[in-house]
Order: C-alpha cells, then sequence, then structure tokens
C-alpha cells in the first residue's frame, strides 16, 4: 500500500440471506471507514458496517449515482487514507462491473482486494434443490445474462441442447424470449425449467415447469421486469418449489450475482 | 423434520481461505454432532467445528471411504439423532457430488439441508484478478472440469471460440489435451490463459499465457495430476500472477469446486 492511500475492497454480499456473506467479508465491514453498497443487498448485511454506508446502486424508480460518480467518490476516498468497502450483490466478479471497477482503481493508483462472495449463479439454483452439475444430467454449466440478447443468443445457438445447464440471471423479463429462442435452437419443449425470486431470502418465490411453459409463467405486474433466476436443464427437474404452476409470484425479487 | 431423526448439512467450505467460509457454514459447524469432510478443506475450517471430525474424502496415496460408506455413516449418525455436517471444499453442489448425497439422504428419510459456499470457478479467477464476466470481453462463463474427457470435448465444439470465458477445475492433468482440442476446434493459438494452484490458499501458485503455451505450462512431478483452475477467454489477460512463462510451480494444489 502506497504511504497516504487508502484502499478498496470490492467485496460481494451473498445472494441474499445475510448469513451467506464470508467470514472476510464480515470483518472489512466492520473494520472500513466507508461502504458504498448496491440497493439490492440487504439490511442486516449493511448493518453491519460501523462506517457509514451509503446505497449507490440502481433501484426500481429511484435516481442512483453513475458508475463514473461511485468510481470518483471510491477514489476521493481511498486518497484521503479511507478504507472503502463496495459492496456488490452476489460475487464482485458475477456480471457486478466488479473488474471495470477493479481496473478503474488500478488505474487511478488506488490499491484494491477483491473478495469473492457466493454467487447467486450457483447459490440461487441450490436454493431449490438443484445442483448446477449433477452426473448423469449435466457436465458442467452456462451462466448467462438476458440482457441485452445478443450476447446470449449467440452463445445458445452454439450450445448442444440438454448437454449443459444454463444459468440466466436477472432474465426474468426476458423469459419468453430465451424460451422462444431455445426451442427455435432445438432444445426440447419438455426441457425442464426452474425460476427463482429472491433466492435464499425470507420471501424466496419459485417455479418448476417445462421450457414450453418458461415464457407462461405469470408473474405480478411489478415483478415482471425485475431479477431472478432461470435455470433450464435435466437438473431443474429437481427443484422443489413453492409453485408448479404459473400462478403469480408474491416475493420480492433479488438482484444479486 | 421427524421426531426423533438428525439432518445433515451439506456445506461450502469454500476455496481455501478459511476466511471465505460463510457466517453460516461457521454456525452450523459450531453447532454440528459430527463433521464429514473432504480431506482438502483447510484444517483451520475443520477447527470451527467443536464436534468430532472426520476426513473422508480422496487424498493421494490414501485409503478413502467410498461414496456408500460416506452416506451410511450419514444415514446412521442422522438416524440416531445427530446433526451432521458435510463439509465440501468449495460449493457442494459444483462438482461435489452434493446433487447426489442430497438424493440419497432424501430417499432415505433424512432431511437435508444445503449451505452454498463461494466457488473456485469464480474465485480462483478472481484471486489472481480475473472476472469471469466483462463487459465487450465475456457475457458469460462456463464451467467445466478436465475428466472424463468425453464430457467437455462435446461442449467446447459447440461453443464459439472466445465467446465465453471457459473455467475447467480440478483440470490441470488434461492441459495439454485442452490446449489440443480448443485449437483444433478454431480457438486463437494467443487466446489468453491463466492457471492457478492453491487458489486464496497462503501457497497460491498462478500462471499467464496463451492457449499455445498452455500444454507445455511446467509444473513439479508430483503436481502435474493434481488440482487446479484453468481459465481460458479474453479476461485471462487481466491476470496479475506469480509466473508468466513455464516455471515450475511451488505451490501446492487445491481441490476446491
Amino acid at each position: 500500500m502506497k504511504k497516504g492511500l487508502g484502499r478498496v475492497s470490492l467485496v460481494g454480499a451473498g445472494p441474499g440471506d445475510p448469513e451467506l456473506l464470508t467470514l472476510k467479508a464480515a470483518r472489512v465491514l466492520a473494520e472500513c471507514d466507508l461502504v458504498l453498497h448496491d440497493a439490492l443487498v440487504p439490511q442486516p448485511v449493511v448493518a453491519l458496517a460501523r462506517a457509514l454506508a451509503v446505497s449507490v446502486g440502481k433501484r426500481a424508480g429511484k435516481k442512483s449515482a453513475s458508475q463514473e460518480e461511485i468510481l470518483r467518490l471510491m477514489i476521493r476516498a481511498a486518497r484521503s487514507g479511507r478504507h472503502v468497502v463496495r459492496l456488490k450483490c452476489g460475487d464482485p466478479f458475477v456480471f457486478g462491473r466488479g473488474g471495470e471497477e477493479m481496473i478503474a482503481l488500478r488505474e487511478a493508483g488506488i490499491e484494491v482486494e477483491v473478495i469473492a462472495g457466493v454467487s447467486s449463479a450457483i447459490a440461487a439454483p441450490a436454493a431449490i434443490g438443484v445442483p448446477v452439475t449433477h452426473r448423469g444430467l449435466a457436465s458442467g454449466f452456462v451462466v448467462l445474462t438476458g440482457q441485452p440478447s445478443d450476447t446470449w443468443r449467440d452463445v445458445v445457438a452454439r450450445i448442444a441442447p440438454r448437454s449443459l445447464t444454463l444459468v440466466f440471471m436477472m432474465s426474468l423479463g426476458a423469459r419468453a424470449v430465451i424460451a422462444a429462442e431455445l426451442s427455435k435452437r432445438g432444445w426440447d419443449p419438455s426441457t425442464p425449467v426452474a425460476v427463482v425470486l429472491g433466492a435464499t431470502h425470507s420471501d424466496q418465490w419459485s417455479w418448476r415447469g417445462s421450457l414450453a411453459e418458461l415464457g407462461t409463467v405469470a408473474l405480478d405486474s411489478n415483478q415482471g421486469s425485475l431479477a431472478g433466476t432461470i435455470v433450464i436443464g435435466d437438473v431443474a427437474a429437481l427443484a422443489q418449489t413453492t409453485v408448479q404452476s404459473g400462478a403469480p409470484a408474491q416475493a420480492r425479487a433479488g438482484g444479486a450475482a
């Protein structure tokens, strides 16, 4: 660490359950001078910090700090000798812009540490009893996000149907498009699918069905555009869900990565 | 929970650093009556248990309990009213047979809880500064294992070169085969590659190079067959490694999933 400089810890807050925070994340939260956290990080996790904690992430209907503002804030605080914790849902390096922040901080001469977290990519399926790998059913898994669609369309076009578990994060709004695209690419309409909202939160909601039904999963009007995890592949048949039809979701959506 | 019955917690121990254990894992370790742990779970993690802790996983040169014996042991202990923690490296549902154990325990009428852990699939790349997703470089990632080769060969044959980050777990022994196969499938020999052994352990070792060099990464004779993580894709160029040539590894290998 350069003399006189503070530092930044990019920290994963886990999927939602405050107990899925790591011991290391809990320690730096208790020790640091400033916390900048995603809006969706649960309050009990943020409350572990003794220092000032500021919500900087996107939240529906609220104005949020831009990525540039967040970076400026982190750099200024670190340069004045402070230890800043940038607390992100899930893992900071899974669709969390953690890599971009790490690079920008390094370029500004700030020491950066990355503290991995439990990712929803694995923990959201696990929360309904679905292993992303399973002998005889899935010899690996692919993690994608539904927006923008160009990126995942190219990818799934090349994946052999049912050879891997597909995990789509923050993609519930794209469920009909994903279902249609996979069907077009030769995925069997009977392929098992599971959906989880608010995984590991106390109000977790989940659904199990088939690829043919995915496009028609009914959610409350304000939930259709919210984050959630979609698991597609034979392992999804193992899901122990709250709903096994198109009944509306009652839970709030989790945005963890 | 059925009256008189105990239960089993399938728990992820994280990638190696004892501080990457979750708060929940630390709690159940302190509370449980028996721990059955993989041989590669670090001693400081196992030491959190007050109860008897037994190593049951595979370890080079040592006889280990078979999967059937481990299951029998868990079922017997749970039936006698005990809370058993089955502690696995990384996350229990990523190449850890966690799904198989969950199903077998449920079939035996035992209550099972899954406690997700930080997976090496994401944390091993992160430990050398590599985000598995990164805007403009990787819009998703695939997690595979190198053994047996039939499973991953079919998969990579269908993935468009460089469209996703490939993470091969416990695959260091297959590095030459993986490099040859990807080259044959049209992956550019200059594609960045990073290798991590013992990620997040105090003796972590890492290497950065290209796909063309991957097959020739030199390791100590007793390390070539050991577990490690291989990251292939443009994000691997961000790696901050201890070695950037074929110099022998000095670190021990981690087997976390």
